[in-house]
C-alpha cells in the first residue's frame, strides 16, 4: 500500500489502466505530478476536464474529435474522393501525421474476430457499404494481419458489383528497415512488387 | 499534427511530460481514454480533481498526503523511536510497502550536488536537524549512489556531538539476485558483511 492517502491510490490505479503505465510507472507519474503541482498537475487537470466537455466520436467517419462530423468530415477541401479505410481512430491519425493528403477515412471501429465474438455488426460495415458511393476509390488500409486481412475480403465482397474500385495499401520494406530483420513475407512481396529505378 | 482538436493535443502534450510516457504513448494513452469515456476518462478526470484539490506536502516529514501532519507522523503507534532519512517521497512509499515496521520518515527533497547547484540549504538538513534529537536512531536511506553518500557524510557530520545513533542501510547481494550480475562494489561488500548460518 501506498500512503498517500486514498485519492492518491485511486488515482494511481486509474493511470495505471492506460496502455503503456502499470502501478509501478503510475506511482512515478503520480508523485511527479504532485511535485508539479503547479507546472503540470493543474494543468493536466484542467485539460482532462476540457477533453472529456468536448470530446465526441463523429458519426460520419468515427473520428474523434470536438465536433461531429469532425474537422475532417466538414472539410470541403478533401475532394480527392478517395476513402481511406482504417480499423482504429490511431492508424486515421497515423495517415494523417504522415501527411497523405486530402483524402477521407472510414472507422471500422475494429476487424472482424470469429473467435473474439465480433462480427460484421460490431463494426461499422454497413455505414461504409452506404458512404462509400460517394467516392471513387476505397483504399482498405486495415494492418497486414490475418483478421485484418479477412476484414479486407469481407469488405471487398460486400462492394463487389458496386463497381467502386477497391485498392489496398503496397507492402514491402519499411523507409529506413534492414532486409535482414524483416520477415520473408515482407521480403518476397517487396521482391514481387519491385520498381524499375 | 493529430487530428482530435486542440483539446485532444494539449491532453497529449500535458500527459506526454509524466515520466514513463512520450508524445506516441500519451497518443495512445489518450485514444484509449476516449474510448473508455465512461469507465475510465470521465473516473480519471474526477480522480484527478480530487487529488488536486486535497494533495499537500506534510510540514514535518516532507511525505505527501491528503493532510499536515501526514498520517504516519500523525500515527501515535509509531513509536519506535527509529527516523528514516529518504531522498525522495517515492523511498518513504517503498519502504512502507516493504513493510520495514512502526518509523517516521524525513523527506530531504533531493542530494547535495554542487555541480547542479543542489547545496544543503535547497534540502530539508535543517529542519531534519532540528527533529533529530525526538528520536533513538537516524538511519540513513539515501541512494548508494555518490551524490547519496556526499548527502549522508554531510548529515553525520552534521549530527556528530550529538550523541545520536546514526546507521545506513546494510549493502549486499539483492534478494533473488544473481552473483554473477553484481558489480564488484557490491559482492566485496557483501563478503565483508557475511553473516554466519
Amino acid at each position: 500500500m501506498a500512503s498517500g492517502g486514498p485519492e492518491i491510490e485511486q488515482l494511481i490505479q486509474l493511470l495505471a489502466r492506460l496502455p503503456g503505465l502499470g502501478p509501478r510507472s503510475a506511482r512515478r507519474a503520480v508523485l511527479h505530478m504532485v511535485k508539479k503541482r503547479e507546472q503540470l498537475m493543474l494543468p493536466l487537470s484542467a485539460a482532462l476536464d476540457r477533453a472529456v466537455a468536448v470530446v465526441r466520436t463523429c458519426e460520419v467517419c468515427g473520428n474523434i474529435d470536438t465536433k461531429s462530423p469532425c474537422t475532417i468530415c466538414a472539410d470541403p477541401r478533401r475532394d480527392s474522393g478517395m476513402l481511406i479505410v482504417v480499423e482504429d481512430v490511431s492508424d486515421l491519425w497515423a495517415l494523417e501525421r504522415a501527411g497523405v493528403g486530402q483524402v477521407n477515412y472510414h472507422v471500422l471501429g475494429g476487424v472482424l474476430s470469429p473467435l473474439d465474438g465480433v462480427g460484421p455488426d460490431d463494426l461499422t460495415v454497413d455505414a461504409l457499404i452506404a458512404r462509400a458511393p460517394d467516392f471513387a476509390e476505397i483504399v482498405l488500409a486495415v494492418n497486414a494481419t490475418v483478421e485484418g486481412q479477412t476484414t479486407a475480403h469481407y469488405i471487398t465482397d460486400r462492394l463487389a458489383g458496386s463497381g467502386l474500385k477497391v485498392t489496398r495499401l503496397a507492402h514491402g520494406v519499411p523507409v529506413g528497415g534492414e532486409l535482414d530483420y524483416l520477415d520473408e513475407g515482407t521480403l518476397s512481396q517487396a521482391l514481387k512488387a519491385r520498381t524499375e529505378v
